[in-house]
């Protein structure tokens, strides 16, 4: 029997949730880069190809392959919530970063899940709080692929003002309290914060919003806990500047904190190993979860971490990686200064961390993707950004439009200064 | 300021979701494994640890980081549907599988995508296509874990019967001529096959029948298209009988059936990598949905398996594991000749391929967690096997409770042999 193939077919049936991922600025952006070879990108979020650790991972494998009931061991299935073994060394790892015991955190490797990087995480923690029409509270402007991930659920972003020590804890106070005089608090679930060298603004949350931060969650916590999700993915990108604990460790009872952090920065994205610390009583609800969408990350992956923490690798890795970026970014700002210096409206932030520079340009110049900024950049200029207004929730008239996200992750020194000359040129063409 | 700890704070606000999502009956297996260290397991899904690619491994490995920019490459990110050349070299293989050119097939590596295990396309699929009250038609039995990922979607699956030749299509046309009837036909969107050696009943679905469901799903297509997701996980796993094509190859339009299978048994699980080969205007749903998710796999582990092809040592590999595999297979039949044959009322299957054997015991006998026989044989007698009702859809009464899963998987011959004679054991004290 043959299917008859003249038959034209309905179309697939597809799910609301497919409906309500709304197009990926990430894939229109990619396809720019591919079809635009020869711009000098300033809009990729990637790592810096040459600090990638090539020996460090040479060491480790050879190394661990070489016994084979290990090498075995490493090639089999791991467990859902990840490698035993490298969740303890990430208790070690926190207690370095927090400047505190395990014990004073009460943290150990139980409350830890390892992951696809901190994407996953993130992913995971939408899918087991957030039904649609629930609400999440972000910065404006926030990382714009957890508001794709928002999305995705159906769910609601709302955006909270920002200022240069991050998220407004008086807009947050004054959200809430609209939000429950709507009738809506009880749509209110999560606070998603980018702690350290946001996202794309290159801004740090202050220390006393980060226990300011933990004691509002907790007042407006009146039906259901209002859980906050602290994206720390640039922790360990610090190149100057005051080291904050995580508003995690605020979180005394650790009852409405949960802390992503990652390796694909500060290691290799490749190998793609990011973790959670959660409260006790999400631990089972995302590890279901995540056995349900892969059973587990790559085990391999996860040894090769942990044997990079084991020779004592990671964090002199770590310290190359910072003086790396550290004098990109330098790059960066002098070149900021350079060609941007002399044009009126146009102002930048110095971040102390981060792959990002967020910079503004006078209202009249609007830098959206249909906007001639963009056009001119990449089509004559020959150089890319990313459009600020990506990383607005809400509707238009929410978003600023004349912003931009610049990243030194991937260019050479060189290519920094090419990129800001050719873009302070498209930029002069507007005004 | 800080928090207030004594203030006691209401639960978290799981979404629905989570609450659909019931207890993993995987989980509850892992936890009487670890309670119960000297069980010989007849139920682990595992692959067999001494069958894995240590020498194959490490080869590749010294191999591809030698070169410093290479090596780079696999430390980086990669894209959201996974390393190119993996993807074509994916082409060749199913060209092998299938016994057709790729041009015949129509298939090209832009509709493979690369995923965490095959158990992240399957995952992937379900959130694509379906809603809350929607309807998979599965198989009675049917693989368990995909029974979870139906019930975490608030999916309704119903079952189809089955017999020596899989799924019976007179019994599927039947459903769906009831559930046309009771108005619910708008509400099936998948039909779920495991194609070959299926988890559990080892059993495959006939040459006929691999047209007929395609005939069966267009011709159903009446207001959308009802999709086939063909697990074919087992494939590479055949010791003997009969060599099939693919659901998917029959197909033709490429239109109704999407497939996914696995590194996973043939080669490694720990290094993750499963794949899936869509319906062209499946590609962007399923790769919008993998990027919010994860932003793509293990890159690094891609490229091994990219580089295990290469080097002409993945096809001799599987040879291996096949003549493990069938050797263990036969271990088993032959110990459960020995030591269940003279059993009245007990029979089973002699699978082809895969890694398990499905045993009937006389229906007074329940295998359920909460039967006798369960403790009896983890408590008592020290050997552990799944309850053949953990893989049947629907309620209770549709549910058969005298069945088992045996594996021998991860077992030497010595640990079958000994396994299937403690289990006859334990059925005997119940008869």
């Amino acid at each position: 029997m043959t299917a008859d193939i003249n038959t034209e077919l309905p179309p697939p049936p597809f799910s609301h949730r497919r409906r309500w991922a709304s197009e990926q600025a990430i894939s229109f952006l990619m396809q720019q880069a591919v079809e635009n070879r020869d711009v000098v990108s300033l809009a990729a979020g990637l790592v810096d190809q040459a600090s990638l650790p090539v020996s460090e991972t040479r060491t480790v494998l050879e190394e661990e392959l070489r016994d084979a009931d290990h090498a075995r061991e490493m090639l089999q299935y791991g467990t859902t919530a990840g490698l035993e073994k490298l969740r303890e060394t990430l208790v070690e790892h926190l207690s370095r970063l927090e400047q505190r015991s395990a014990m004073e955190m009460d943290l150990t490797a139980d409350r830890i899940v390892l992951t696809t990087g901190s994407q996953q995480f993130l992913s995971l923690v939408g899918e087991v709080l957030l039904d649609p029409g629930d609400i999440c509270l972000v910065a404006a402007p926030t990382y714009f692929v957890f508001l794709g991930n928002l999305n995705g659920l159906g769910a609601r972003a709302i955006s909270v003002a920002t200022d240069a020590d991050g998220m407004r804890m008086d807009a947050l106070e004054a959200q809430l309290e609209r939000l429950e005089s709507e009738g809506e608090l009880e749509r209110v679930k999560l606070i998603y914060l980018v702690s350290y060298y946001s996202n794309p603004s290159g801004l740090s949350l202050s220390e006393d919003r980060r226990s300011e931060v933990v004691e509002i969650a907790r007042r407006w916590s009146k039906r259901h806990r209002i859980m906050i999700l602290e994206d720390a993915a640039y922790r360990e990108m610090r190149y100057d500047g005051p080291v904050f604990p995580s508003v995690w460790s605020h979180d005394v009872p650790n009852e409405s904190v949960i802390l992503t952090q990652t390796f694909s920065k500060s290691f290799s994205p490749g190998i793609r190993v990011g973790y959670g610390i959660l409260p006790r009583d999400l631990v089972d609800p995302i590890c279901d979860r995540k056995g349900n969408e892969d059973f587990g990350s790559s085990n391999f992956g996860q040894h090769i971490i942990s044997g990079i923490f084991d020779r004592g690798l990671y964090y002199p890795h770590v310290e190359q990686v910072r003086a790396s970026y550290r004098s990109k970014r330098d790059c960066m700002l002098d070149a900021a200064d350079k060609y941007f210096g002399d044009i009126p409206g146009v102002s930048w932030v110095h971040p102390h961390g981060g792959l990002y520079v967020w910079m503004t340009l006078p209202d009249s110049v609007d830098t959206g993707f249909d906007g001639s900024l963009f056009d001119r950049a990449t089509k004559h200029e020959k150089v890319m950004y990313v459009p600020g207004e990506l990383f607005y929730a809400g509707s238009t008239a929410e978003k600023f439009t004349h912003q931009m996200r610049l990243s030194y992750g991937v260019q050479t020194p060189e290519g920094i200064d090419e990129g800001m000359r050719r873009l302070s040129q498209a930029v002069r063409a507007m005004l």
